[in-house]
């Protein structure tokens, strides 16, 4: 059985399988190409990237696909910069970069990176689709996406949300389930409350809204798919599955940890970032529980843990980095993106028919 | 298609939907009796009930059905009787009974009922299903149940659980995903680290043991069925689905709450019990958080709100209740348990042919 639906159509794609737009260098323009070539959709994590970089990875993207991918920004969120609890994160953070020979940096020079450059980066490259997290896009960029026939997806975590990012006119939503690795997406209301499973949140949101709605959060093969076709789903959003994949750009022992994590927890912590986002607990996340609700803002904690995070990768050493996990994450399995596709695709088939 | 599967024969069953044995009163044997008949699998929620009143509960089912059913029991676990927490919960919990005009009530002669008494009664009884919740039942009344040809179901809310549940010998396990309404069935580890998406939890559960797996948590229409069984589920347990119907004992103000829950946002509260559960946010909850972690152990906060909930039902005051609710009640219908059977198995059949 084939699953042609609006989500394939409109975005001109053959597989409903839409690759997460992981930020932090995880979507190489060698993944995400790779999911395009094979009928999926890839996305550039972009949130991170400077606009130069952004520019230059879209470039380089386009020159490995000639198929649609996609771009992610988060929207930005106002934010303060606490001295006091920068000193006090920082404190504990020294414990880390003593055991990683590392200096306490010097200050960023900003903590986000400008969204008008980056939306007009998106904007002017013309990508087929641009996604986004944390918040609503406005509406007068919404319009001004969907005049260069550019497909705009915006992802919720309640129904309330959805109904506002519809209302706002979006192509599409990507509903995030409480299960997904990686930042949350809640934009509106109490965070906690924002914790929906994938499974009860997708029906609710497709019954909520008329445009097609994309699962995502704990799928990891084709039964995933399948379940998620089955509540209402047009399509699927995964990340931990490609993480894993031999185009990724995530570090080895992330991608090590999740391999091998059957029955280890996840926890969604603020430690990295300061937004929450679910990874694989680890020693980083513990010591800084202590102090988890006197963290500073996003993303004033990231730009705060960025050097630690960055020797730990080069060190190999995943007690100190972020590791990014949706609560299925122990069904990663290692091979090339488009091999993955393929055998989303076969398994889902088989599920379908059996 | 049917969905014919080792839980529906095994069982004796037609269809593979059990009603979740909720405690309290909502599994009245009216409802058991009419899940049975109409083709499911009907639970007695005995966790509460004293042996005498267990006894006559199954007595008057079978009087009502030929089929097979189910009685649940709590498996003990130790507790501690604090009375400074006791006294500070009162505190707060006086709030409550000033506005419903009734006093403290003097100390409940025991918390908890005798398991032994209960377990004995299901035995003689020679009820169909045993299933449990809370913990593991020994292997010796494991064995007992099953030499009496009584099917026995464990419940499990991660993959260690399960493969712990396995282990001692049980028939089936029912993996409750954090979106489930009511009591959070974890008995090993964190609570907190317990709470797995059904959509993830169910296919990492199938994957580990060799037994039957029930999906629990969410479920509430053919969608949430149908998903669950691509997932690799032989069937489903559904609480909040079954709690609107028309023979459930649910108190009226909170069949109304579920459904009108639309974009209402449930939590996971100790505040009635002393044990985490999941319920519609309301006054209840809000008033005890700032002493959440403080408050008496369960079943010990059980029994120092009982008087509250029981005034509370009596006056539809929903604001001083336990509305027990999973993440997808919203979806919730009034009708007979029959005829929800019915449409259930109307709606999944849709479902899988689309």
């Amino acid at each position: 059985m084939s699953w042609q639906t609006e989500l394939t159509t409109r975005l001109g794609i053959k597989h409903p399988i839409i690759q997460a737009p992981m930020a932090g260098g995880t979507t190489t323009p060698a993944l995400v190409a790779a999911v395009s070539n094979a009928g999926g959709l890839g996305s550039i994590g972009a949130g991170y990237m400077a606009p130069d970089d952004l520019a230059g990875a879209i470039a380089e993207t386009m020159r490995m696909t000639s198929k649609p991918f996609a771009v992610n920004l988060f929207i930005p969120q106002p934010f303060q910069i606490d001295e006091e609890r920068i000193e006090q994160a920082n404190a504990r953070l020294d414990v880390f970069r003593q055991e990683l020979n590392i200096e306490r940096p010097a200050p960023p020079k900003h903590y986000a990176q400008p969204f008008e450059d980056q939306f007009e980066t998106v904007l002017e490259a013309g990508v087929a689709v641009f996604s986004s997290t944390f918040g609503q896009l406005d509406a007068g960029r919404i319009k001004a996406l969907q005049d260069h026939g550019t497909c705009v997806i915006g992802t919720a975590t309640t129904v309330d949300e959805a109904r506002a990012l519809a209302e706002d006119g979006v192509d599409m939503i990507v509903a995030q389930g409480s299960d997904a690795g990686g930042h949350r997406g809640t934009f509106m209301g109490s965070a906690e409350q924002a914790m929906i499973g994938t499974l009860s949140l997708v029906p609710q949101i497709a019954d909520t809204v008329d445009i097609p709605v994309i699962a995502s959060g704990g799928i990891m093969d084709g039964r995933g798919m399948a379940a998620c076709r089955m509540l209402g789903a047009a399509g699927v959003q995964m990340g931990s599955a490609f993480l894993t994949c031999t185009e990724s750009g995530a570090k080895p022992a992330h991608k090590s940890a999740l391999l091998e994590s059957r029955g280890r927890a996840t926890a969604v912590t603020r430690a990295f970032s300061g937004k929450a986002a679910r990874g694989l607990t680890n020693r980083f996340i513990e010591h800084m529980a202590p102090i988890e609700a006197a963290l500073p803002d996003y993303p004033v904690q990231n730009g705060w843990t960025k050097d630690i995070r960055a020797a730990a990768g080069k060190a190999d050493r995943d007690e100190f980095m972020s590791l990014w996990a949706g609560q299925a994450a122990s069904l990663a399995r290692s091979m090339d993106a488009a091999e993955l596709v393929d055998t989303l695709m076969r398994e889902y088939d088989t599920c379908i028919q059996q």
